[in-house]
């Protein structure tokens, strides 16, 4: 990159996106494997892009994974790393960019909307940041058809449970805290309804300790790896009904509001003319408004 | 009102909303008949809302019409008065707000999502607002499935040219200032297209005669009730295929990406507090993303 960034986190950008990418790697093939048990054989079909460049930034890119199955209706797999110098608006927003706006980010990002009602959907995502100043972000939340049943309590305690466990064993305090985060996040005001079940979420995090903060990381990737399956191959035996379908369009009309009217990274990634197919791959394949 | 409006305006208020809502009659009543003409029944369901109110804001509210038929998939038609006073945030961005905030808005807003690909959804509003100053704004644009068609050109065709003969009767610059407005406002740059084939858009429209600006706004009315309910009726007879359906369905995605993330109306109704049924009856009743 341009600026090189500062110890501690420069040493660890390699490690970083390496986890990354074999989480990926981990994630795609336990999907396949869900899949395949279904008869089915659907692959991810990846996708690299470049991060278009200038002067200013020198670029990076990704590589989008997609996966259309019988289980999984559309799950993506995002893994990008990209450097360069935020502009002068984005300067002042971003820790550590005032000075010489150079950056360095490196994540993975999931999303997977399920064919069947009763198959919550999930998003996942974690990062490395590193501006004059270096942290890590990320989360995960599901999102169940219904709150109110008890397949949702069964589900969503097994989801919080693998993070709180990640959690745990890096600082008893984080789970509560970064739960709470993602309660108040993953809201619609405009609704007065919570996304989902939630989960955690986490920016900006800096333990003062970067090894062990990679680490953490790498324990809330490996939660969501041992978690969402688990989930998915419970739910997805059950039958279900057309009308249990056509109020999963309608659940997932409001997903499309909450990523497109509150999302941060959604919007900052349009904003900042990032790859449009990689960010807008979190909207469902058909959803319905009322 | 709280505040009372200053002369000229003050004296239209009534008028104004009182051509709203009958525009809104002879719309409701153009698009039943085009219905009926196919055999079918539907009919505008009409539902009123109030708007909260409290010591600041003392409301208003509104009525929405919805018709579910063959033709039109979904039509809303929505009218609303409502008063008050802005938060401290608004009055900033407000014209004619910064000294006592308060305001007095009524309006027209139409969307139609059509069934056939062949015909061109269509999008419609006009306003008139009052702060301590008074002013007119609105517009008209068609969202046909392609751009690149005959079919289109003729379409597109018809539509401006009633807009232009609203505008030209009034101010021979008008058109071509507005038009340009609309292509530049209906754009969705992280996609880097537009929504459709535009039409008009204008807004804190104040030639300094408010009656004559009354009567322009109620003359672009009169042009939309003129042409789109003509397009409907020229496209409706030809014959689509699943394929066309499908490819409507994914120019819907678009649909929303424009109205949940640049469309200023659905995002001022949202953060203020506006009707969220109402302000999201922009939404097609089904999309789908890749």
């Amino acid at each position: 990159m341009t600026h090189p960034a500062p110890p501690p986190h420069a040493a660890l950008q390699q490690p970083a996106r390496a986890w990354f990418e074999s989480l990926r790697d981990q994630l795609c093939t336990t999907f396949e494997t869900i899949e395949a048990a279904q008869g089915g054989q659907p692959h991810f079909v990846r996708t690299p892009w470049q991060r278009p460049t200038d002067d200013a930034s020198p670029g990076g890119g990704g590589v989008m994974s997609v996966m259309k199955g019988k289980v999984f209706e559309k799950v993506g797999v995002n893994v990008s790393t990209v450097f360069g110098t935020f502009s002068e608006e984005f300067r002042r927003q971003i820790p550590g960019a005032e000075e010489h706006g150079g950056f360095w980010a490196s994540g993975i990002s999931v999303v997977a909307h399920m064919r069947s009602p009763r198959v919550p959907a999930a998003h996942f995502n974690t990062r490395m940041l590193v501006t004059s100043r270096g942290w890590f972000g990320g989360g995960g939340d599901l999102t169940p058809l219904r709150l109110d049943t008890p397949e949702a309590a069964t589900d969503a305690a097994e989801f919080h449970a693998a993070f709180r466990t990640a959690c745990d064993r890096h600082d008893p305090a984080w789970y509560p805290r970064y739960k709470e985060w993602c309660d108040r996040y993953f809201f619609l005001p405009h609704r007065n309804e919570p996304r989902g079940a939630g989960g955690i979420f986490f920016d900006q995090h800096d333990s003062g300790d970067a090894k062990a903060d990679l680490e953490f990381t790498r324990d809330v990737g490996r939660a969501f790896l041992q978690a969402f399956p688990s989930i998915v191959r419970r739910r997805m035996p059950e039958p279900w009904t057309p009308e249990e379908r056509e109020a999963l369009l309608y659940k997932r009309g409001r997903y499309v509001e909450f990523n497109l009217l509150y999302d941060r990274g959604t919007l900052f990634g349009l904003k900042t003319g990032g790859n449009t197919e990689a960010i807008l791959m979190s909207l469902p394949p058909e959803a319905r408004w009322a």
